[in-house]
């Protein structure tokens, strides 16, 4: 057991406990186990760290807000600092590419993510302070005074990544301490993070166990600690399957859990793009559906595509580019199983297969195209709109306008829907037909883009209805909005103004933005 | 079956299809019942409701906004022009006094509340619009686009009925249909409500199915109600057994439900208030725990009394009110039954009874005040921190300030905590040491006043952890907030401003608050 990696607990790398067993990363283009042995733990390690999280959650709550983000803004400048050594062990067991995704774009995203926390935290944003001071009340959002459990995906090593994405940034911007269950296609780049956030965590004077992390544990495990009611709050991001079964055990122990599940994020071509650009589409649509290896939450999983000759000449010219592309890299022989079976699945449901299908050295795939027609489509509805992750995409056929309104009115909650229409706004008779029936299914609304950019906005929506996510009133991207999530609100009656939280007395040196008797207002209170 | 009431289903006052059975109200007072017969819906009127309410969803979706407020704001002065039949049919039901309880409290404050909703309606206060300019992307809250199913409780028949009360304002202001389930104990003011509401409703020109009502279904059909993925959101109010149920079948489809559950509502003494005014704090305990017969959410069950002369001083001047009251009458059998039974709990896990415990002529209930000393109640404080809705409250006696805060960190979630604190501040080292314990206990933190009351207020939080409520961050009272519950948050990217909802568009010609690139302002975009 010596040789095994050690975890970070109660402020301290240590030795597991009880690790029931070991695993390796995997360099996915080859199939094989790279770099040191980490270990799967136990419950003496998850107790141990929930000891160690639920004295830091005291200690977190009354910590001032320019502490924490002078932590988070540190971690930022060390993320930065350290680029390529995490550029170099994400590339080694993700496969993903270096440039431009992630080093120019994955990383800068991971340390901007930390620093807009950051800023939300020091102008106090997601704490939404409400005063009224007829009534002697005077309300704000505030930590959870319990650990958050997150748990981070397998398809963004930095920027979702259980130590270091949003679900981190804002559970700890939220003054909560946070256990983080990295995930073990990427053991070494979680481990790094975990360093570079401790060292910060030091520099920066929080509590020694605000942050720790975990590198694996058995799915029974993770049941268990999901249903213990200790915890203030879980993130996820993951699998349906993972996902609800974490979500039951959650809300049994009345446990908010904010999970982000699968999506297919449905594209609807309106005529007329197609006649506009419809070639260039086809580059735009294989270009989206492939990076990364097609493994987004956001991937565009389902194309409505007009049936007629300009629908054709799309459908083969996507055909082609697919057929001519290199197999892509999977994460993991279980991504690629899933993605196997996924593709079963469609097939079983009536869809063929345009081209691809097949597996490739290592974990590859090869970039894969399905096709059905609107009736199918609307016959198999259910069986038809499971995600497929990895590069794999269906296009249905759909005959007119109606259809494609019967089309998205199928559809089961998802993260993002998007309609093409020409520039010349010929086709905007067939979007207001079009949109509010997809506005309902999704959380965020895209007109003329690929679904795979998911800025990191105050405006973004990176969540949206039942199952796509476990809420459709939270986003996990986007500060402060995602911050709240691990909030409690929390109301003062009657509470002297000396005995008040700095933050919600008559002056307010800080400038805070209030809602002070029914209006906005950066000032203080009286006659300040 | 035709000489039962009528369901409003789909717009219409109908006979219930497939009436399981029927009930009566009962006059608390006699034990007798009053009034006409009212149907145990099945489940043809269930299905019906939801069908009406699913086409509802999609006009409510779109219909303006100035809409939905001129509805709430008809239903406000209707009711309170139909105040003097509201009053007897309520008193009749619940035996709640008429004053000052029902005309002078409860009445303007349901009629206040809808006007309040109205005015978030109008100024677009919940909808939280946030507008990044540079990333083109925009985001608000919305409707959910589907029905919300809300469960009214016993114990306000005006303020939380489920066709008046803040659920019902708050899922009809974020423009979603309302489906009500009316609580059997007062039918006929439901009743008259829902018929204000109709005419409402017909005057503003709101779809037909924006509001209905039920009076009562089995709770096996609630359960599998609660199950349907239809369903946008489910309000409930009500005891904690009911509403884990139902959160239970909720959480398994999917189904967002904001319950709120259970509340002892513990209040702290410091020593230095039983110096200052220890009587009169018997008084203002005594009004506070018998008024409405003891049965509000936030009744005060549990007061922790320092040990001492001046302690056992308030034990006893408390202990001669409540000898000396009258009997309560309580709402139904059921209500009754229950508190023995509660009664009955707490003694079992150690309290004595100091005085009260019996029941009275008709539904009344002696008001009864139980006792523990701290160490014991610490030993069993789970079953001893068991809510007894009615007139009854345990005092826990604590030998030192390190004895009230083990009490207050044995506290589970509460929607309420108070500490009493002498006017001077002498005490107030006392308050820091135990503010901050009870603090993440509760979701108001009250300072020297009874919890039972609950302004409706911006700032005001009904809600607080679990299991007080289903989620630490919502409160079921006060506007926008409440309002926020029953909404979807919706984001648009790179959408053509003249395809973007107006509040999200370059000119704001409403005023309506809004977040554009960082900071508030109610101004337009651009040259504007």
């Amino acid at each position: 057991m010596s040789t095994l990696e050690h975890v970070l607990i109660g402020g301290r790398w240590c030795a597991s406990q009880d690790a029931h067993g070991s695993f390796r990363a995997e360099d996915p283009a080859r199939a094989e186990a790279i770099g040191p042995a980490f270990p799967i733990s136990g419950k003496a390690d998850i107790e141990a760290a929930m000891q160690a999280a639920l004295q830091a959650a005291d200690a977190l709550s009354t910590i001032s807000p320019s502490r924490i983000a002078d932590f988070l803004e540190r971690y930022a400048a060390a993320i930065d600092a350290d680029g390529d050594c995490l550029v170099a062990l994400a590339h080694a067991e993700t496969a993903l590419p270096v440039e431009p995704r992630l080093r120019s774009v994955e990383l800068p995203r991971t340390s901007n993510q930390l620093r807009l926390a950051a800023q939300a935290v020091r102008h106090y944003a997601w704490t939404d302070p409400v005063i009224d001071t007829q009534a002697g009340l005077r309300a704000h959002r505030a930590p959870l005074n319990k650990p958050v459990l997150v748990f981070g995906p397998n398809n963004f090593p930095f920027a979702f990544n259980a130590i270091a994405g949003s679900d981190f940034a804002s559970a700890i911007a939220a003054r909560n301490p946070v256990i983080a269950k990295a995930h073990p296609s990427h053991p070494a780049t979680s481990q790094r993070l975990a360093q570079l956030a401790h060292a910060a965590l030091l520099e920066a004077g929080l509590p020694a166990a605000a942050v720790q992390m975990l590198y694996h544990f058995d799915n029974a495990l993770g049941l268990a600690w999901a249903g213990d009611a200790r915890l203030g709050a879980i993130g996820f991001t993951g699998s349906r399957t993972g996902g609800l079964a974490l979500k039951a055990a959650a809300d049994k122990a009345g446990v908010p859990i904010y999970a982000e599940l699968s999506s297919v994020n449905p594209v609807f071509l309106l005529p007329g793009v197609l006649a506009e650009r419809g070639e260039a589409l086809a580059q735009e649509f294989f270009a989206s559906c492939t990076m990364g290896s097609g493994q987004f939450c956001t991937n565009p999983g389902i194309v409505i595509v007009p049936e007629g000759e300009q629908g054709d000449a799309f459908v083969v010219a996507a055909t082609q580019l697919f057929a001519q592309a290199e197999p892509k890299v999977l994460f993991s022989r279980g991504v690629q199983q899933n993605l196997l079976h996924a593709v079963d699945g469609l097939r079983a449901a009536g869809a063929q297969v345009l081209t691809g299908g097949s597996v490739g050295e290592g974990y590859r795939f090869q970039p894969t195209l399905l096709n059905v027609d609107g009736d199918a489509f609307l016959a198999h509805a259910e069986g038809l709109q499971a995600e497929a992750f990895g590069p794999v995409s269906l296009i249905v056929r759909a005959a007119d306008l109606p259809a494609m309104q019967r089309i998205a009115a199928s559809f089961e909650g998802n993260l993002t829907g998007t309609i093409y229409r020409p520039a010349d706004g010929s086709d905007d008779d067939a979007w207001l037909a079009l949109a509010p029936i997809l506005r309902n299914k999704v959380g965020r609304l895209i007109a003329n883009k690929m679904p795979t950019g998911v800025a990191v906005s105050a405006a973004m929506n990176h969540g949206g209805p039942y199952p796509s996510t476990s809420n459709p009133g939270f986003t996990s991207v986007g500060m402060p909005a995602s911050i709240r999530r691990f909030s409690a609100l929390h109301s003062y009656d009657n509470v002297p103004e000396a005995l008040l939280p700095v933050e919600l007395r008559n002056r307010n040196p800080g400038g805070v933005q209030r809602l002070v008797d029914g209006r906005w207002t950066d000032g203080d209170i009286g006659q300040g």
